[in-house]
């Protein structure tokens, strides 16, 4: 595969390493690692020690699993927020988008993936136990699923909605519809669809989306 | 300028480090870094070594300045190739491009840039002088000169052909012209202009480009 004539190994096996990670082939990995030589070493040593320091002082939120640094995230550990409101997303990619809206006053819940038999990806290696754990503990009131609308992300819904649906909690989805700004004619006809028959009350628009 | 809110500090503190690179923003780090912490240790130290690594050993060919594991490079010291001939160019990024043609039997001599005031890079700053000594030794025969069509690698191409000049040795700049599999409305005036300037014998076509 690989004809490129590299002038040193070690070049080459830093270019194989930064050609590993996801969207950067060849010819990106070759400008990265250019740009690193071109910088001090000081600079270089903060680069790789960033990572590697990441990777070994990670640690997760014992409650809601994201990324945090401490045992508790501040997340879980904010008392302004309400605790028995909690939603349920795949990655911490997406506590971090829906926190940027800043229209979320719960809490989380990271399921780590979705249910994908593809993948080899099973109800075991989410944190659905830990998730039913919680609701177990009877002082959770709302469960809202955020998760992808695949076929991945249905079948892990309607698995949670299953295993939670015996205790007394509200679960529900986030809304799908036209995004704002756009024009009906662009949008496709599943989530035109889906957006009239969950169609919400004119008063209810006023806000301007903000739910809370 | 940054309102994303990052549940960790050494999360953050790796994404803002990959965000430094060219090229590569904060969702596209935050994408990288997230594939990183979800292999196993050994192959992110194996990532981070490697860059590290890199930087502290990398040396330079003490006779074309192209990157090396040792004191000559391979190319430096191919018997096989035409060691009179010498092929100017601004990085070891172009070395490689030639390289990866075949076309090329001579040896190389890498500039490390060129001259920009606006960059603040004079000659100085290049290995010109090194070139000089090297042409001024008497092998050489011929220097093709393989910079960018810049005003900063024209201004570089007259700075050293005016240095090279008093010497006997044959100096030339590698063709420009309408690229092979280009349609001749769509080339850009001065290519054009230029390759019909310096049009080539058609006997000279017959070899496919194949100069040697």
């Amino acid at each position: 595969m690989n004809q490129d004539h590299y002038p040193s190994r070690l070049l080459e096996s830093a270019i194989t390493e930064f050609a590993g990670l996801p969207g950067i082939g060849k010819k990106t990995a070759l400008r990265l690692v250019l740009h690193l030589l071109k910088q001090d070493l000081a600079d270089v040593e903060k680069f790789s020690s960033s990572i590697l320091q990441l990777k070994k002082e990670i640690r997760h939120c014992s409650c809601c699993h994201n990324i945090s640094d401490t045992e508790i995230c501040n997340i879980c550990s904010d008392r302004k927020r309400d605790h028995s409101l909690i939603c349920v997303v795949e990655t911490i990619r997406d506590v971090m988008s829906i926190e940027n809206t800043r229209q979320f006053p719960g809490i989380y819940h990271v399921l780590g993936g979705i249910i994908s038999p593809m993948d080899g990806t099973g109800p075991g290696d989410l944190t659905i136990k830990s998730l039913e754990e919680k609701i177990a503990g009877g002082r959770i009131k709302e469960v809202i699923l955020a998760l992808s609308t695949t076929m991945e992300g249905d079948t892990t819904n309607f698995y949670i909605y299953r295993k939670l649906s015996k205790y007394q909690v509200t679960i529900s989805t986030i809304a799908r519809g036209v995004s704002i700004g756009d024009e009906l004619e662009y949008a496709d006809e599943v989530t035109l669809g889906r957006s009239i028959a969950n169609r919400t009350l004119f008063e209810a628009s006023f806000n301007n989306g903000k739910a809370y």
